[in-house]
C-alpha cells in the first residue's frame, strides 16, 4: 500500500519544520509511513505584493483571506483516488477518535487548510470535503489543529506504534478514560504503588483497572460516561 | 506587569522550536509578551542510562513516564507567585475559551507537563495544580496539546492580537459561531458575496450576521446553541 500522504495547505510553512522531524511522528515519517508535503497559498497569488487576504464585505475589524490563492494551492496538487480536503475552522466538527480512525483507514490523501486572520472566505468552504475544529476555543491559526489531526492519524498507521495492542487499551477506544499507570519506585514521596498492582494477580488487576476508568470516567466526563453506559 | 512565563516540561525540547518562532505567536514572544522555557526530564535523571520510563506495574503494554525526573524538572524552576501546574493528558477537563481567559488574567507562571509513552505514573498528578485535555483523542505525547494551549493563552495577551475588537467578535466568546465572511472578489466561480453585505445598511448587516450565527450554531452544534438559549 502506498504510503498515506497528507498536504498541508499553510501561510506559515515554516511552522511545521521541527514537530515534524520530532519523537514518534518524526519517527514515522522518516520511515516512510506518511508523506507531508507544505503548500503557502501566497505562491499562487498573481499580484505584485503577493496578497492572501483582504478587507471583510459588511465591514468589521481583522483581514479575511482571500479565496483565489487556496483554490489555486489546492488545485496545483495530484489528485488521490481517496483524498479528502479538509479545512480547519472553530466552526467545524470537533475532531475525535472515530475521525481520526476513519481517516486512518479510508484515505489515501488527506488536504489540510489552515485558516488565518480573522477566518477564510466563506467560498472556501466549497471546497472542501469536510470541516473540522480542534476544540471550543481559538487560536491564532489553523496550524496547530491540522498538526493535531495529522499526528492522531499518522498515530494509527501500521508501523508506527511499535505494539498495536498500545492503540487499543487506552483512553476514546472504548468510551472510557485510562486506568492510572504506576511504575517505578514501589513507593515514591509517601505514595505507594497500589497493593492490586503488585499481586501478580491478573484477574484481580483487571477487575481493578476497569473498576478505576468507571470511577475515572463518571467522576470527570459524565458526559462520556453516559455515552458508555448507553452504549452508544 | 511582568510577561507571563510558559515552563514546558517534555522529552522533546526540539519539537517547540519553529512554532514557536512562527506567525503571531513568534512575533508575540519575539515582543517579550510572553516567555517561554522549556526544560527536559531527562536532564534531571540520575541513572547512567539516563533512563525516564519504566515498565508499568500489573503488566501492560508500553512504558509508563518515570515521576521523578518530572518531579525534578519542575522543582528545578523558579517559583511565580501565581503558578499553575498543568498536567497535559486525555483525563483532564477538555480546554475551552474561559480556561485561556483565566489563565491569561490571573497567572504570572504557567507549567505545561508533556505527557508521552503510555502515559505517565499516577504520582505526577499530584505534583499538577490541574489536569487539562486537547479533546477526545489520542496524540503521541502532551507536546501539541501544550502549544495550543500557549497559543490561545497568549493570544489573548495585550499586544499580541493588533485591535482587540477581534478578540471579542469571534466564536466561543459569546457561545455561537462566528458569522461568515467575505472578502473579493464581490463574485467567486459564480458565488456572489450576499447583497446584504454591500449594501452599506450597518443595521441590516448586524442582524444578518447575527441571523447567520444562530442558524450555522443550531446547525452545527446544538450543545452550544442550547447552553446559549439557556443563558448559562
Amino acid at each position: 500500500m502506498d504510503a498515506l500522504r497528507f498536504d498541508l495547505i499553510s501561510l506559515f510553512p515554516d511552522f511545521f519544520a521541527s514537530p515534524l522531524r520530532s519523537g514518534l511522528l518524526g519517527k514515522a515519517l522518516a520511515r516512510g509511513i506518511a508523506v507531508v508535503q507544505v503548500t503557502n497559498p501566497r505562491d499562487f497569488t498573481t499580484d505584485r505584493h503577493h496578497k492572501v487576504d483582504d478587507q471583510p464585505y459588511g465591514g468589521g475589524v481583522g483581514m479575511v483571506m482571500k479565496p483565489e490563492p487556496i483554490y489555486a494551492a489546492v488545485e496545483s496538487l495530484p489528485q488521490g483516488a481517496r483524498q479528502q480536503t479538509i479545512l480547519m475552522t472553530p466552526q467545524g466538527r470537533p475532531m475525535d477518535q472515530p475521525l481520526f480512525r476513519e481517516l486512518a483507514s479510508q484515505c489515501d490523501q488527506i488536504v489540510l487548510i489552515c485558516g488565518h486572520y480573522e477566518g477564510v472566505d466563506e467560498r472556501v468552504r466549497y471546497l472542501a470535503t469536510r470541516e473540522v475544529s480542534l476544540g471550543d476555543f481559538v487560536l491564532t491559526g489553523g496550524e496547530i489543529p491540522a498538526l493535531a489531526l495529522l499526528n492522531g492519524v499518522v498515530r494509527l498507521l501500521p508501523g508506527t506504534v511499535g505494539k498495536p495492542d498500545s492503540l487499543t487499551a487506552e483512553s476514546f477506544e472504548g468510551d472510557l478514560l485510562e486506568y492510572p499507570h504506576y511504575t517505578r519506585p514501589a513507593e515514591f514521596r509517601g505514595w505507594p504503588v497500589p497493593a492490586v498492582l503488585r499481586s501478580g494477580n491478573h484477574a484481580e488487576i483487571a477487575r481493578w483497572r476497569l473498576a478505576q476508568q468507571i470511577e475515572r470516567t463518571q467522576q470527570r466526563r459524565p458526559d462520556l460516561y453516559r455515552r458508555w453506559q448507553s452504549g452508544e
